[in-house]
């Protein structure tokens, strides 16, 4: 071991057998912490070639347990997104994939600093069982083609501690170290496609387009070696996705967009349609973006991605009306209102920091989380306003909690001069 | 922190500060081992500067106890080797200098690898206590104008830790860590001067006189910037430095050395007066190296430093005589004899592998030594052999660990066309 860190740090490259050798050591404990940091550091500075990052996905899916391909009798696709603030796209995505015949297989993360997690938004719902085993996720795969669960201790487990390690030794911003832990994690679900949502702006891990885009052209080089088809979408995060940040609000905001296209958020509406629409053409499900495009909007419109949303929460035991009613009779809201005239223009990273100091997210792991706590804007980034307009309507499980947020929230949402907005989706590759 | 990893990562430069910081989160378990490694890669590739190192070197100096400046009313001058094998020189140096006039505060490692520790070799005298605390340092300093002591856990505890590390992570090979490791010891001595032998060869850390001297460059850099006069010696170590490699039979040699100038081994001679002779120059003892030199020798000749040397053993409880009658009673011997003709070439690492597998060394920290296993070299590199020639006399406290010393002493010593030899005193840098 001791060689191979001598060797990475003068620059050279490890072989697949050195990095199966290196994983396997890193998930069975022969690895210490301090040589898997001296590991991280010298892949920061020296970098990884895209032969190495895919060897290191491949060992760290390979070390842990994972979905074989095939489960389902339809193709299985998924989508991952680089996190971003009211992203609740996955909650939509998944139905309406699966009403267009493909099968989605969602392992997801909890949400940890600023963006929130697909697990956390699931569990506002009463019931719901996020924490599957393996055998539950096989037949739900095989009997309804999807299922929604969270990310356990056995999937990836060298990924599982190595990402622990980074954030403490300053080695977070690696492109081949952020490609391979997303996609060890993503290729246990036994995909057939990966569409990739690569988040850009403020609110967003990349702030700038140039930032995103190596680390989008870094996950299709390797998805590539490793033989995993994936298209890569570069959306906007400058300011939060939708019209609701929290984690049942967004279930809400979902089950509503998704039960009334007209009345879903529009930028909401392209961004879900965009990445449905390549899982679809990953699949080969449609042959054309425009017929793809079609039988997303008619899933959508018809109302059967509406019912899949609620079979799915049933299947897994959530009480879709009982939290309905408990978030009403437990629920704080107050409105904040305009105080000056102009364009609105909403700070993502505020707002989620505000909605995490409030108690809707997690500043630490195994902080918990009031899945009340939420906002819901009622005008957005490039709205006119005067003073007294509502601009935003903040809840929660108590009064101080509610009034603290709408505290937060008014220096979230600044009113001056229109500031220019980056298209909704900005760029797209797919796959040679 | 992580910030801190994170600017190191990208090449940036730590200030006084900055380090003075890290320094005090490795001393107190505030910083984490995977964050130390982390440092210590990031050093490693992108290098600390020379103000960075002297930071290093004060810091991890000063987060410790030490001793003062001045204790002993005579200048305090040490010499540090960075390791070789047979590198007796501390044993006849210690009491040459104190004989000419300078105090020798000497603190010193066990040995670890393939170098023998100077500690190791005085602990085969029985009685011999070096776990002196820091009062008994101090007396005998203020009295007798040296002692001679292992380091403890209190001194520069910073530099423990991440030397422990160090060879974990593959850092090991970093001029500036190396640098840091080495000052911020011996400062804990409180000198006014340091002459630092550098060994270069087959038989030392830095194979190359280049390496080399990179090493002697920085730490007479770092030792300037951190106020400390040091002069840098460069001397051979392709071969075992005198006539003996194991802790006892070094021991013998040094006293027996020091007892006939005639007979002692001439280049142990040659590098001992050489380093003595650079240590009265820092301190002003001589001005000239001529003069220098005359004092050494006669401290030698006259037998004041045999004197001394005997003094110092018993000052700290070694009984010599006691030690010499045990050996004899236990000590098991086998001659080595050539079998074939031709030049002898010693190869020094196989000699000491072959000691420490024998057991006179440590393979890892806390093995047990056994002080008698030794070797007793009765010919040199250079010398002409014919079949059935004395080359060495081996020695144990077993009869089955001497057989197998003498085995492996055989491979260790090759027979054939003579080798280039490097001269005993390659170079030599003064301060300016």
């Amino acid at each position: 071991m001791k060689e191979l860190l001598r060797r990475k740090r003068d620059g050279a490259q490890w072989t697949e057998a050195e990095i199966v050798q290196f994983v396997e050591g890193v998930t069975n404990g022969d690895v210490t912490d301090a040589q898997c940091a001296a590991f991280l550091m010298a892949a920061c500075i020296n970098d990884l070639t895209v032969d190495e990052t895919a060897s290191l996905t491949l060992a760290m899916m390979r070390n842990g347990t994972r979905l074989e391909r095939g489960i389902s009798s339809r193709l299985a696709v998924d989508k991952h997104s680089t996190g971003g603030v009211g992203d609740k796209v996955s909650l939509l995505l998944s139905p309406l994939a699966i009403a267009c015949g493909l099968a989605v297989p969602m392992i997801s993360g909890r949400g940890l600093g600023h963006t929130g997690g697909t697990v956390d938004k699931l569990e506002s719902v009463l019931g719901l069982k996020m924490a599957l085993s393996m055998d539950e996720s096989k037949q739900l795969l095989r009997e309804h083609h999807g299922f929604m669960s969270a990310a356990t201790a056995e999937i990836a487990p060298a990924d599982r501690r190595l990402y622990s390690l980074r954030d403490a030794t300053g080695t977070v911003e690696n492109v081949g170290l952020i490609t391979a832990s997303i996609l060890s994690k993503k290729m246990c679900e036994g995909l057939d496609g990966l569409v990739m949502d690569v988040k850009v702006g403020k609110g967003a891990f990349m702030k700038t387009l140039d930032e995103a885009q190596r680390l989008g052209t870094s996950i299709a080089s390797v998805a590539k070696a490793a033989g995993l088809p994936c298209t890569v979408v570069y959306t906007s995060m400058d300011t939060p996705l939708g019209q609701s940040v929290g984690n049942w609000v967004e279930m809400v905001e979902a089950e509503e967009a998704l039960a009334s296209y007209e009345h879903a958020d529009p930028r909401l509406r392209r961004v879900t349609e965009c990445l449905v629409t390549e899982m679809l053409l990953l699949a080969n499900v449609a042959t054309t973006e425009t017929a793809a495009h079609a039988m997303v909007r008619s899933a959508w419109t018809s109302g059967a991605a509406h019912r899949e949303f609620h079979a799915m929460i049933s299947r897994q035991g959530g009480d879709w009306e009982g939290t309905l009613r408990d978030a009403q009779r437990k629920t704080v809201s107050h409105e904040v209102v305009a105080e000056s005239s102009g364009v609105i223009t909403v700070d993502p990273m505020a707002v989620a920091l505000a909605v995490m100091s409030a108690g809707g997210g997690r500043l630490r792991d195994g902080d918990t989380i009031d899945p009340y706590v939420g906002v819901r804007f009622v005008l957005q980034s490039g709205d006119s306003v005067k003073p007294g307009d509502a601009l935003a309507v903040v809840s929660g499980s108590s009064v101080e909690g509610a009034t603290e947020l709408q505290n937060a929230l008014k220096r979230a949402i600044q009113i001056g001069d229109p500031k220019n907005i980056m298209p909704d989706i900005i760029d797209l590759t797919r796959p040679e």
